[in-house]
């Protein structure tokens, strides 16, 4: 079995950045195997990357190893880290990248990169993910030891997810993800909704329920459904929610139970 | 040799569902080698889909599996299918996505899938894609029996091209589909182009004759040639067509014979 | 060890042409791994790809066969050619796209494409890219002779990055690349930088000295770095400089010596 690399940056693909990273992981460990996830994330957005690698990890084998690349401070004194968690390793700044998958796992070694044996020699200041966090990736995919990654670190920078409030008739939360198709990521986990839902107000706008896909409404329709990554979402059928209720990332959402029971 | 793999959806690579289903065919069959085709498909445009999918297939050896996912109608009635068609695989919701491949090939079986094993648990009603498509895919890949997916389909959803009209004097088509560099695919395959080609006419313009290359003729001009799908595109060289000629998809073609003899 | 090839085009990814070219690969050598390095440079914009692949060759392993297909000129008598240089090699038309890694490169060989036994039969006139380099690059993957490609080539056409000039007080360049993030590549490579810079000029501004990462400023103001090219580069922290400071491609840049020693 290949080892798999998977990528994340904000890079873009135009500048050939991606594919030097991908010819210094392949020279180090020619069997590696990279898995490009995106490129696209939003220049800087470290909590989109977060949402995208939340989202991932749990569909990846134990092994593979994640580099996540948004990185607003390199240059300056971030530390670089790797973190293995349930066995799968993530590699990149310190940034809060990877605090959302760290907040899940059972199992949590996270350590600094400092062994220079690991990097190419003399790191570009802007550039670490050429420089060091895809040699640290590769040498992983070749199984080195984890300790010789350099110390570990007890207090990784953590990113957190703004905590729906529990009212009396329901619960309070706010959009915290766009998609390419305007669908509205809500902090609001499945499984807080464990009681029937009368509606969800967003914008001005109440919604009916709880769907399970999209189909269920006609085209133009306003819907709440469980998205993928398994949160509280509003979309519009074959439409753009964002564009079409005017809401933005941050934006107020709250549910509202039944009178009934459970659901 | 390892196993193909191609994958052609509308989900945009920002949001990293395209990368699940990468880690969920992967975790099936660790030697599978998943190649993108596209996520950049127009939101929902199945013909888009289903052209770019009639122009690759042809490319790919036996035993490919090529995905597709635009799926305007997911977690409705719509069935998932698999069409086994000259010996390349096609997984995805039965919407015609594969119609225009089914229209050309020799052999053909198609079949609905609803063997739950080899599905991930629990499907997610609004991503198929990661929790059915890809995990029938990579079972595929490993070479399962093909009338295990589940029953056969006698009656598999078709789109079809507009079919052009012969007249007295030419052929009347329209524009079926745009690129990035606004270069217009007609409906005209280029086997219909049996006689000598005096001129296309569209969006008020008149185009003389039918060239073989673009640098044929100067910046900024208009001209009509055969396209790598194998229908007559116009085209401006260096230029924008839909841009610079006003046109857009459904627009009215019409080519027009040489009194002279055939082509 | 699995023979490694890139690509590099205008070609989007949303046509499926890209996946064309690596169905035809697959289907020569199955064991060929292609590695896509971009397909969004700017439509028929030479220079722009030919820094990307200067920028990437040197981090790719020798035996390395890096296709590029960015062709204003396909279908006319432009010819087709592979450049083995340094031991790595480059696939596409001669028309400069490899010229910048030519011109640094120890050991050079270039020969035209003519030997109709690599080609596909009858290839497309405006798809060289699928029907001629795919090809002869997987045949080339596969190990055949150098020699076996076609006639020696001795004039290849070349690029060249416009000089800068030395003047009685420092360095006057030229923008000559724009990424996506505005970041602004000049002419000056670090190599040239051999003295104290006292300040850089562009666009009306005076920018002091040269920093080496962004976030040694504060957001939003413009410094100079070397960037991961190793050219001089103007760039915002956390900003798009090619706006903020409303300068483009070909501008002018005036780096100023420091009264002071070397550097």
């Amino acid at each position: 079995m290949s080892p798999l690399i998977t990528l994340t940056t904000d890079f873009g693909t135009r500048d050939g950045y991606v594919a030097q990273m991908k010819g210094v992981i392949l020279g180090i460990n020619p069997e590696a195997r990279v898995i490009d996830v995106t490129h696209d994330v939003e220049s800087f957005d470290i909590m989109e990357a977060a949402l995208v690698i939340r989202g991932l990890s749990e569909y990846f084998p134990e092994g593979t190893v994640h580099i996540a690349v948004v990185d607003p401070g390199v240059g300056s004194k971030r530390r670089g880290i790797v973190m293995r968690l349930d066995e799968r390793f993530y590699v990149g700044p310190d940034n809060g990248l990877f605090s959302l998958v760290f907040a899940r796992s059972h199992t949590r070694e996270v350590r600094e990169i400092s062994n220079p044996n690991l990097f190419l020699h003399q790191p570009h200041p802007t550039f670490h993910g050429r420089d060091v966090f895809a040699p640290v990736s590769a040498h992983l995919s070749l199984g080195i030891a984890f300790d010789a990654i350099g110390a570990v670190v007890q207090d990784p920078v953590r990113l957190s997810i703004p905590e729906p409030i529990q009212t009396e008739d329901g619960i309070e939360g706010e959009i915290i993800h766009l998609d390419r198709f305007g669908n509205l990521t809500t902090n609001i986990e499945s499984g807080m909704l464990y009681r029937s839902v009368d509606s969800v107000q967003i914008g001005g706008l109440e919604i009916k329920g709880i769907k399970r896909f999209f189909s269920e409404v006609p085209t133009g329709t306003p819907i709440g459904v469980i998205n993928s990554f398994g949160f509280l979402e509003i979309a519009v059928n074959l439409g753009n929610a964002s564009l079409d209720l005017g809401v933005q990332k941050g934006s107020l959402v709250k549910v509202k139970w039944s009178n009934s029971n459970l659901r």
